[in-house]
């Protein structure tokens, strides 16, 4: 199988596409696109048989993507409207499994005191909860209210507990109709570093983009759905060097005509040996904008604000 | 019943002393205490029979109180052995229930964004959990080892969710042999914010301490010894005022000679006369020292140190 | 002279004027009210002349105090509305001393790592500077646009120097029109803790309102026309209790008519007394509300909005 | 002049050698080095004329390089003792230049806000400063203490001036003898980053490594002799990349005997090419390890600890 190194569905349906020669569409795969101002554009694919699965080594269901350019240098009224766009994607996949008053548990994954991992637990803490008071003061809820709750589980490295474990337990004390689990991604693309949001309701698997692969979580673990937002905030630093060489590569060869040792070497896998000459050793290198601070805040500002109008 | 307004045992022993006028002992409750040096102090508050618990509001168990002068001021040497008498008084109540091997989970309570309220999620951030090794590493742990997890559940206005249903959901999950919780108290003095440990084996209601009560946390819910680790971070104001006119209204009577209005004010609680007459309102008013963020890093490394003594 | 222990000119006044036992207006003083709407209304005190700065200890100059209802559960809505009403009191003063393109420097007084002081730098954080842009590339800026600079000196106590020090070297090399300084202020009265905006054109001296008082901030220290924008975020808490007992005194006055020890006690000031008595020793004790690091958060917004409007 | 991209003198040495084909030493450059045991290493670079300076595009003076091996996981002790030899190495620069009591301002360059920019601000809060008790207590000062006082002056995005405008202020206004600057820093290898401290008697361009030059700190522009504490925190991506083409390119060599293409190429910049293939674009893409923020607390540590020995 390709070796993806991204967890966006799209960008490994342009890289399957891509060498496998395909022109139109893959079979099992539905895409679809729509831009939604000059700024914010959607594309949903949905996998929808084993076909597609194995296409691009992703489970069958529905993978939305949301594209916003210049989120760096954001305004209130673009943030705003970005979790507007969130929010309308969002209740419709959730609408797809559950009715508009099922409990749903938020889930912040990753570790808030990593500047690229912290975007889970610091969305986590902007989160309207309204579970307690349904539960203890349901005289001042307004009937219909959906109970909501959020919780912070933290990461195997700081716990010793498989986030999976915790979950499971918190599903059953607490017995939600449906998960939403948010945590950071691995992109192939710089550009998408913390300005494109995806979401799918097949769970996830945590620390999948940055190396840490953990136990799934997802109906099959907790027993029932989740849906999972995912949020590329680095790339791997392999990664982007190996696909700069290919780039290189193809530059050279447009001037050297045929040349067998290239040719060779850009079919081959390079992560492997770019990380042994480089010397990466044992640190988890991510390359990331020297403003991810500030655009972990913006991102975080449209993901809460993004659930609670969904809620 | 006397109301204490304070978590800690030997506030409580020493105001029902005065206020039932006994000199020496109270019946069902034995006392004892030791100093380390010229700066730290320990007293055990053990209650042993319902007298006892009646007396000053507490279930059975064992209250032990490690004072340390100057903390504010605290150099590493000073911070280092404050650890370590911790982490011996805690080795003497944790082996008290379970064997060396047990496996133990480490609960710090509190809300992280809330300074005073911040020091069990803190703490957490440093405890040196081993679970994870021993499960996914066997041979790079040292036979022996007593496996540590570690979790940070947040609060019921974050999470909406009770923390004990956080807990017990965990607990039946990963199955430790005891858990230790970390919190921050209330105390009637000024002189104990942030300078005075409180280590029972009796469990914790959560938030008791700053005016939330919450669901009790003890081996009654989670089925496992709990060992609390309380450490006061505020001093409720109406509190303190109160105790302020107590002190007024004595000199008064000292020169005023009897005034029954003196004496029967004095008889009365003014809590919430007080609390009024300022008109503090729905605000959850506190009293701390204007140092609490420096001094709450230092009791936090005493605590993680000493509890990773103690594992 | 009577000891107000306020820096809010609206608090001085309404003090001097019970005292005095004055009905009317202040020789010297002029006050003038206006309700902006339910929730926010401006009070202007203009000291006019000697004897007003007599009266109640402040210099001659514009006082106006804003007060916000209900800060603490503030939308963005109120606080954008509350950051409109700053904005124009602001620009008010600002151009009775300078005109629309005249320089201004920002400075955020206090320590980032204290909670309760911290207001000061975490404003500077969010103002939108110009100077380096219209310095480097005036190609991009807007004809007429304020050339707006901004820094966080830091407090003595870290830096090891004076405030005023740092700001005369700053001013002196980048020859600013006006300063606006930020500062934590304390009030007498809980209920204005981060819910009041005092602005003033009479410089500051930094720590008054916190029992550390530095050298002033103000036109005859820096050369140039200080504009301070000041928040009360504590109480202290012997000013605090020292009024508990003055109410609680009156109740028993109302009930025991005249008693000599009651009515010279409380004309004493009690304050050393009170703090003696509750061992307050060496702590800067402060009485703040719990939820004080939303509040500033809160606050936070308000200003920055408030002053980058105002610009 | 050959493009270094890094701030370490050491690098420098060694990357002029290889492309200069030089075996021994530079003229005009002297250098020793030292083990000081099998984690800490020392190595001074003394550049002692102008062929020196024009070798490797530095000022005359002293470059002291200290290396720490496996950071990442250091213990208290590891860190203690590099803030050791930190100290020795610091002793000995600044007594080359000023006497045992000469006052000194140490300044924190850098963004707080920003995590690999951060080391500066937060290094400062760790600082002993003396300055003001020696100014207002003497009484309690013990003879001969030097003077020190320290600032963060922001960078020039947030403050809207120069840093070295700020600086000159606060120089002429306290008048220090000597100036100590602490700084993020550019490296060229993965391996230095947050593991290596460069001292130097040359002063520094801020924010050079970053690739955002501001003007010169210096003894020229500030009129006392500056010494640079830099500490690499990141490398920046499109170095990193053309390098792992440049590792790609020898192999392909290898196997490929000649071919011209390669040659010529290797010998090119391929910096903005690379930068402009990869769509960098307006990003800064900085290279980090994940565990970038625990490493910069630790380095902090460090640096305060050897400062503050070294005072």
């Amino acid at each position: 199988m390709i070796n993806f190194r991204t967890d966006l569905a799209t960008e490994r349906t342009e890289i399957y596409k891509k060498t496998e020669g395909i022109e139109g569409t893959i079979n099992g795969i539905e895409t679809q696109k729509k831009d939604i101002n000059d700024k914010i554009s959607v594309e949903i694919v949905k996998i929808i048989n084993e076909e597609g699965e194995r296409a691009i080594g992703k489970p069958k269901g529905i993978y939305t993507t949301i594209d916003i350019k210049g989120l760096k240098i954001a305004q209130e009224d673009e943030i705003n409207q970005s979790a507007q766009v969130l929010s309308e994607e969002l209740k419709n996949i959730i609408e797809s499994h559950i009715d508009k008053q099922g409990e749903i548990l938020i889930v912040g994954l990753g570790n808030e005191t990593v500047t690229p991992d912290a975007l889970g637990p610091k969305t986590i803490n902007e989160i309207e909860v309204t579970r307690h008071f349904i539960n203890y003061m349901p005289q001042y809820v307004k009937e219909g209210t959906r109970m909501v709750s959020a919780i912070s589980p933290g990461v195997l490295g700081t716990t010793g507990i498989e986030t999976v474990e915790i979950l499971q337990g918190v599903v059953q004390n607490t017995k939600p109709k449906l998960v939403i689990v948010i945590d950071a991604l691995a992109s192939r693309s710089i550009e998408r570093i913390s300005s494109t949001i995806q979401i799918s309701d097949t769970g996830i698997v945590p620390g999948a983009g940055v190396g840490n692969t953990r136990k799934e979580i997802s109906e099959k673990t907790l027993g029932v759905p989740v849906v999972a937002i995912g949020i590329p905030t680095v790339v791997e630093l392999a990664t982007l060097i190996s696909e700069g060489i290919d780039i290189f590569i193809e530059r050279l060869q447009e001037k050297a005509e045929s040349n067998d040792y290239l040719n060779k070497l850009q079919q081959n896998d390079k992560y492997e040996e770019v990380k042994e000459a480089l010397n990466i050793g044992d640190y988890n290198m991510i390359v990331t904008p020297k403003e991810i601070d500030g655009l972990i805040e913006n991102m975080k500002e449209i993901v809460s604000q993004g659930i609670n109008l969904a809620m």
